[in-house]
Order: structure tokens, then C-alpha cells, then sequence
């Protein structure tokens, strides 16, 4: 694990998070924003251990440190363009949240709804994560309210959860494929609405009537979520099997 | 820094801790616990820019993701016996913030009161932070209030924290050695008495009559702290030089 001549440390994935999440576009900005989107956590056989989850079903949330590890090793720059600012205004990667830092390593506070025990070990069902699907899990902690929350906290250049002025419509096609897949993917109304209500675009892109009929698209679960935006509102066309 | 085949992931130190906490022992066991805690953060030359901390003034806490240095690799077991338990139940190591874990990796929320621009970097001055000195830091982010505090979060078997009902006195001759010291180190005895509160005797100590005459000692910036403890209460006796 530790090398003391060369000054650095290597780690072992314990677990992979299997989420709705399949490619970085779309994925909410910090965990929560998308409180019920689903996922859940698998250990690798190693950790795959009942007694390493004993009274973890106590604590509503946990912390999940991970890695991006769709981040490309020195792809960071000492200073990001946070999508809160527009996209157009710097801050220092230590004042970020963002995916490519120095060392590409995430941290992200997630309900736990359930732990199912099974053949290969303890799964962890949870809600919430901000999570790219896949993503190689380095610790699991519990999340301690009396030390974790820090009621006189000041949030710098982001005080507040981006609030949401979009108006998301369903065409009648989308609707249509959303109640089918509600069977094995319940709440997926909610969902799809609040993936939308993040305004998943690019920070920087250009909102003028010449880009008024893109078409946007990512992949939730199986499928590629199609919709065009006009201003705050959204219409949403279609869920095309990938 | 990703190793696809061993699946394994290695990350460099961005910067060191410089603590009073000189010990495992005395540590508190999170952070904020002992909140007049001072210590500061020197960047590793190579990630020591101003650019990479512009704007980070502006957030009350940061979070430090180190490494837990002095665990040993393969230290750890499924189970742990958390001191919040009296030492006597175990719990899963997922369910615990103990240091001894699959990947050792720590993560504290601590008071950002000042950033300081040297020749060598800014250097970041905390307060609370449980960590050892010469922690290597692996990341350092905002603490964002919005989404970092989870209002409706339950605490599993950590519901609160660690009360103290510990009295603790000064004798005369530890007190005449804090206001000395309190020329360098303003709210020594502040700082003294929060240790203290936490207990950080070991949890499965013996309390029996025969160790109420035992001497504890714990070294906090350059001096061994001496007390003695009887009960609820306790007796610094000294600061001695190491």
C-alpha cells in the first residue's frame, strides 16, 4: 500500500457502484439533487464480508469515496470553470468539486435504503448517488450527523442548491414508454423530471433560437433520453433503446 | 496513475498537514470534537499554485481526504470495536471511521480561518482537525452547506456526540507552564481542557482502584501532557519538555 521512497499510496477497489448513471453527460453535480435515482453497491469478493457491514443498516447515509476513474490522469489544471458560475468564471480545483483534480478521488453522501444479503455478499441499495455506473469504490464510511453536519458552514460562490425555474412536458410517445418501463423501473417519471431539472447542457452553451432545435440525449439505464430545450422549457420526445 | 490490469489506483500527497497532535494517542476521534485545535496545511511544491486555491477563502470548512499513514497495510479487520462503544461491540469496519481499513483512507471537515500567500505556496490555517501532523493530504474540496449537510440523516449507534461529564483541574504548577506557554500557543488551555473532555484514555481501560494513581501522557505540540484521572475527574499535572 505505502511507498515511502516514491511518496505515494496505492488502493485497492472494495466494491463497484451499478447506477443508472452510464456516461458522464447527465449526471447530476453533487449526490441528492436526483434523490431517487437508484443504484446500488456490490463488493468485490475480497471485502464481500456480512461482519464488514454489521450495524451499517442503522445510518440513514453513507459516504462513498471513490474514483473517477473516467478522469484521465494529469488532465487537471489548477484552476476549473465551475458549471455554477455559468462556465465562465474560474475558481481553483481545491475550491471545486470538479472530476479532475490532482488526485481524481470523489466523496459523495448517499441514503442507504437497504442492505440485501446474498450468495456473493452483502449488496447496498441506495439512493441519490451522483455516480457514473462502474465506478470502483475505495472506502465506504457512515455518515455521522453530529460531526458531518455543520449548521455554521459558509458555502463560498455556491451558498445554495442550483434551484430549478425549468418546465419539463412528456411528449404523449415519452409518456407512453415511461408507464412501461415504470414495471421494472418504478418512479421513472420522477426520475427523468429531476435528471432534466439539473439542466444537464453543457454550462457554456449557447442558448441562442439557432440551437433552439438540437436534439439532447443521454443514456439512463438501457436507454438514450431524448429531449429539445427553448429557454426554461423542456419537452421530452422519446426513450430510443440504445 | 490508473493501473487497468492490477486494478489498483496510486495517488500522490498534494500537501502535509502540520499538527499539534504528535501521537496516535489523544487524538480526538472526529473532527471539530476539539475545535480550537490549530494546525496548518503546506502544499507539496508541485501543487503549490494560488491559482489552484482562488476563491476557496470563501467557504467556512474544507474537507481533507488523507491518507491514515501510521495503519499499516493489511492492518485491518472486518470488524472493529469502536471507542464509542466502550470498546466492548463490534461493528462492521463499513459502519465505523476507524483509522485501520481495507484502504486507509480518512476524511475530516475542518475550520479554513485564513489562507497565508508564502514564497512556498499558500499555506492553509485550520481549526479542528483530528488529524496526526505530517498526514499526507491526497484532496482537499469546499464543504458545500447545501449538499454536505443532510438535515434528516439518522446516526445509527453514533447518534450524538461524545458528551464529557469529565471535570478537569490544573495544579498549580500546569497552569504556571500554560500561561507561559500561551505566549505562542493562544487558548492553551483551552485547547488542554477540550483534549481532555474527549477521554482519550483507551475505551476498554480498566477503572478499577489500583490504576487511579496511573500517569497518562500525551504529547501535544513540543511537550508531554501529564494527568491523572479518578473517575469524572481529572488532574493535569504537568506540561512536560520531550
Amino acid at each position: 500500500m505505502i511507498s515511502d521512497e516514491t511518496m505515494t499510496y496505492t488502493f485497492t477497489p472494495i466494491a463497484r457502484i451499478h447506477s443508472c448513471f452510464k456516461e458522464k453527460f447527465g449526471i447530476p453535480r453533487q449526490p441528492n439533487l436526483v434523490k431517487d435515482a437508484p443504484s446500488f453497491l456490490v463488493f468485490e469478493p475480497e471485502f464481500a464480508s456480512p461482519e464488514a457491514v454489521r450495524e451499517l443498516q442503522g445510518f440513514s447515509h453513507i459516504w462513498l469515496v471513490f474514483v473517477f476513474h473516467r478522469s484521465k490522469p494529469g488532465q487537471w489544471q489548477p484552476m476549473v470553470r465551475p458549471p455554477r458560475l455559468g462556465g465562465n468564471k474560474k475558481v481553483g480545483v481545491f475550491a471545486s468539486r470538479s472530476p479532475f483534480r490532482p488526485n481524481p478521488l470523489g466523496m459523495s453522501a448517499v441514503r442507504l435504503t437497504s442492505i440485501e444479503q446474498t450468495d456473493q455478499g452483502p449488496v447496498l441499495h441506495l439512493k441519490g448517488a451522483d455516480i457514473l455506473d462502474q465506478t470502483p469504490i475505495l472506502d465506504i464510511k457512515p455518515y455521522l450527523p453530529y460531526s458531518d453536519i455543520i449548521q455554521d458552514s459558509v458555502g463560498g460562490f455556491a451558498p445554495k442548491a442550483p434551484g430549478s425555474d425549468l418546465c419539463i412536458e412528456f411528449s404523449s410517445q415519452a409518456l407512453a414508454q415511461c408507464r412501461e418501463r415504470e414495471k421494472e423501473i418504478p418512479g421513472l417519471i420522477t426520475l427523468i423530471t429531476q435528471v432534466l431539472e439539473q439542466d444537464p447542457r453543457p454550462a457554456y452553451y449557447d442558448e441562442s433560437p439557432k440551437n433552439s432545435h438540437k436534439i439532447f440525449g443521454i443514456r439512463l439505464f438501457d436507454f438514450d433520453l431524448k429531449w429539445t430545450q427553448k429557454g426554461r422549457a423542456i419537452h421530452v420526445i422519446s426513450l430510443d433503446p440504445v
